[in-house]
């Protein structure tokens, strides 16, 4: 169960309004490495969790705090856009700021949303689930945690870099150490699992079930071997079981495949349309 | 460029038909980590690389690569297809067998693809281009692809656990041991670029324009402090940079939001419809 | 902000497992009007809200109670899963209720979320905010909420409806409660603004510039007068502004439109790609 | 079945294009609460009724009309596209109008429909028929067009905003005042049903059996107690049924849950991952 | 504008309720070539027409028809659903068919449409409108209403297949007749056209702008040239400007890319994380 | 299987940057109908394909060389993005053309991409499956690839139209000509199965089972007789089984339809929520 408190966890004012700004902003809210990804993806991993209750509450710890990052940048974006512009373009292009701004800002913020923030990305696209994952294996779902951290990151550098309003740039720079801090904890919280278990998910597979003379054998599909100097194509594996092997000309193990005819009641083109036409 | 060859990179066929498990390894075709996103994801990684060629060229060869997994797989459903049932429910529950394949096959693999593999996921949820990331920045996106490679493996596994069919275990033994290399392959591209930068992407932000107080802090949203015994909780930070700080009771650091009123032609709720009802 | 207690709002515990009501009850956790829903439409209506701030607590509060509703039927859904069956089709219809089962349940609750609950309906399809408004009018947003509240229960109840489990049955009785409560909140909360100003949204548009004419007319499009019977048609229309008009035979105010001819680098069909060939 | 007249239902003529313009009006088309989702919610719960006939008569009614407004607001987009400049933005900028323009506009009005309107809202999002409802039961339903009506009034109107062009205002000015009727009719249709049933939806479902205590309980989930100064906080409820009441600490009333350990045919995170390595 | 009238183009009454079948019909309701599809498709095409009055109207007689499709098959889909089961898997697979309905209905028809239709696919899926094309260029259109048409009847026949229901039975042929009929209109339309211009779209392009060493080349991609047996590889071209050629060997026409390094500004990856660790 | 060669099918190399134009060169790599739908179109046609292996091998032939089409345009779009700008709207418009550039580009392009191309359209609409079809009936898909080759050819055309860029021109000339080429290869592909069998899909469904009294009628729906003048009105219909009838007022065959009432407990408006409120 959750309690609000009104105060913001960080203050999400900016010195001016910006309302095409704002547009880019809803990126690392409802994007597909938004806070509200995180949130949701943390949450629902806390929930199902049934392994050990320190990751359940670690994991439920942090989407709980990125529920307050989702309404910061909520926050932010609804200042963003006061005083955004309604008027037709033509009026508006007396004034080339105006012009420029009617043309790049989201059209919803005004006529949806009234001036507030909406949980969708800077090009407008819905926030969906599917961007989520909650896999019951926890190394492979803080392999997602650390990615969507590294992801999110680098959108709000990239955002950062891209005002030079010092109220905004005062929140990223929130945002983005809170970020240092997740990529580090999901380092840590791997590091913990992959001491206790192989590497490789999922680690309770027995390996003798696999076809293990592919199992770490680098294939070089791609004409040319500049792959050939990577770390991947030789030494020890990553897993520590085996050395690397670099295949320079990979071949094919199956034979081409040949589907049977399908039943007249699917009304497939039959298997002979035969060649009568030509040749 | 690509040249295709007729033969499969390895045997896709099962010993019987069943069309019921056509629908489930729809997952790994085309669900949110299945072959298409890992195919799609690398080549898009590929051809946007700005970086060193040897990167390009390895990313390249496992999307390459990942095109003829798709192929397998689509090959194997549309052999699990061959004689699906096509008939009322009514007269087919005189057969169990035949009431609950009838019941727990995917519709549209009679209706719309006449026996064939749909680019979708186990539950008809056609595949969409924002599972896949390429950002420009490759430890981002090497984590991204460690993580794909790790859900794909443990829902490969989930599948093999979900048969016993020995043609189709066959395939998944084989696509099996190829994800126990690909996680070893990107985790070996990943310590190469951490060893070449910090480990918190991106590495070229300058630190001290993030506010560094809470850079390295574990704040405990959560009621309880089981999130106090992990790893990520106390020592040094993974990045080597400074030492874990567990805040037990974290508190706002900004204070409560108020949002100005909107202007009239907005048409929003007035600041003030007067609390003269009540109160 | 937001601070997370251990406790759920109330209890959520099937007396058995049962994986095929597990899909279903999926519907009320991230289907369209399912508590993912209302959890985010409220949360974004709060941190949107300009108006008095008696408005955007109420919403907040309410918003936050419902993130407990998406743990209670989060962990429920869980708790169905355990032993879900993961096996052929084949073998499981030797015993018809795993067989009816392993068609009916949803293949994702093992491959995807290893049985886990997912963001998503009981179709499968993934939550999407394009579910939830946050207009700026709260008018017409308490009018979106009362709908919500509304399909909400009525969904809840015919889950309720098909189970017998205690457990289940319980916890459904709590949330149909809360929807009693939810319902009768927003019919407060339009009573309260309606009281304040006009009941057509937005109220602030000065209606004379609207074509008042048509303003109070039921137009009979669809032949027969059956709809000539309703409140709809006749007696002072409910903003109390007019009477309503039943037209009988309702007909064009607008002449047949006829669209200019395109220019030649758009390539469209020209105008007159002629009738030399028939007539 | 349905007859068509080559008559528009009112004039949907522009005094000049404009393709900025163009891309906005797309929200009353094929957005959420355009005139697609009325039309396609009201005929869908018209064809599914199965109550009393002069609600099916009137809803078809009404779903009939909003066809015509689709029409017309299609046939205006196409005029708004006349003349879209083609060229590129370096061109362009010489003239900031143009330059503004062809940055400001939906590039698919050119590429993919060749100056026509398209079925999707102002961000080039397609219109999905998640956006619709047919629930069965009408008074349900009927909130569901009332919201439907009163954000799509609303945004009428803030599109009527950003426009002078006399044509353009004219052909809004008659959909505005077709939505005043239409909230007055969903308004007398939910009187019409709530006098015949109780207010709370489904009516029909015995109260007894759920959780009662919480049914009339405003809870505070929210710290701080402005939301106590409201009408749903104190008073008779709207359903006539109870007093208010308003809980100022909720609490939980479920216990902290635990979830079972999964078996290992799903490969999800043991339950005990031991806690050796740290603690 | 349109009118409704209460008959039904043609009967659409099912012998005996079939809740699975009820699921399989809606993919010709709500599918990607569903009657929701060409019913949206050809009213828009004709609403967006610049071309010949002829066209116009055609394109709106038609579309004007589908939506009667629309309404037959929701109506059906209605009651196929009655008596559809509400009750427990457990219970219901005491009775062997009743467990395979339950298992293999769409579980939304009803918990969300109360035995309604729903605009949504077999699946579940909903209609969304990029299944449509309106693009201006009518010969192009009608290429795409050909193919709606042509995979349309393939489905209705494959439904056809997989019932005996008298009634229903009766429904598909009326519909698979039309579906002949408008095969053959599109083709007629297309024949128009195609003797007013050249058969390639669009034909108003200069073709001597185009790269025209390779527009009537079949190149061989795939290794083996079984493929040089068709009609495609050898004789006139169809458009009648040219001979096919086949390309046994096609080679690359341009350079390997190599990318320009990205400003430091936008963070990825230098050009240059330099080759000193392997190598 | 397949191979990659790192040389480009053909050169993809502008004369200089423009991130405007990058934007809506994503429609023909990521939209409905760009690159990535036939290439996927094409690879599960041919990998489906249970006809002969001329199809089959055809199919991946030219599926094999739509991948190089992606390549070449995912490239062309990272170069059209160099040095793309990144700074506030408010100090972009002392400059107007980085103003109208930065309102005009999509700024995932900077945010997510890092500069590089995105599988999406020139919206930002994700590209997505359902764009594809694959129904084991071979006329049926060639005619679906020939609307596909007829629209993107058309939108390759209007993308001509809108640069003046010489290396741009340069790459389009290269695929509008293979468009034309590959229009002409479907034509033929249909001409070879329109030999072999009737011209109307399925062409194995028996036509006595169909209402062929409806069969060859064209049904004036809409008002006015214009639709009179067109091939499909008269004269013998295309698949040369019978003459086109024109029925000028067409009328409805079946009944008005009356849905059975629901059962309690589904909770749908009872059929007999009495009139006595009013008539």
């Amino acid at each position: 169960m959750f309690y609000h408190i009104k105060e913001l966890q960080y203050e999400a004012k900016p010195d001016r309004p910006d309302p095409v700004y704002a547009k880019k902003l809803q990126e690392i809210l409802g994007g597909q490495f938004g806070e509200i990804t995180v949130m949701m993806q943390y949450l629902f991993q806390g929930w199902n969790c049934r392994a050990d209750q320190k990751y359940r509450d670690m994991i439920l710890d942090i989407g709980t705090e990125e529920m307050a990052h989702v309404e910061m940048i909520a926050t932010m974006i609804a200042r963003l856009l006061d005083n955004a512009p309604i008027q037709d373009q033509e009026e508006a292009v007396k004034d080339p700021l105006i012009g420029s701004i009617l043309g790049g800002m989201n059209p919803q913020h005004v006529i949806v949303s009234g001036l507030g923030a909406t949980p969708t990305d800077s090009v407008g696209y819905p926030w969906n689930s599917r961007y989520t994952i909650s896999s019951g294996n926890l190394l492979a779902d803080f392999r997602a945690n650390l990615n969507a951290e590294s992801q999110g990151r680098l959108q709000a550098v990239r955002l950062y870099e891209s005002t030079t309003d010092p109220g905004v740039r005062d929140m990223l720079s929130f945002l983005i150490a809170r970020d240092t801090m997740h990529q580090n904890q999901w380092m840590a919280a791997i590091e913990d699992l992959e001491q206790q278990q192989k590497a490789v998910v999922p680690a309770t597979f027995p390996q003798e079930l696999e076809k293990q003379e592919v199992s770490y054998s680098f294939m070089n599909f791609s004409e040319g071997e500049e792959s050939k100097k990577g770390r991947w194509a030789k030494g020890k594996s990553l897993d520590g079981q085996a050395e690397f092997e670099y295949v320079s000309h990979p071949t094919a193990m199956g034979p081409p495949p040949v589907l049977n005819p399908s039943p007249p009641n699917v009304h497939d083109t039959p298997k002979r349309v035969t060649n009568q036409y030509i040749d």
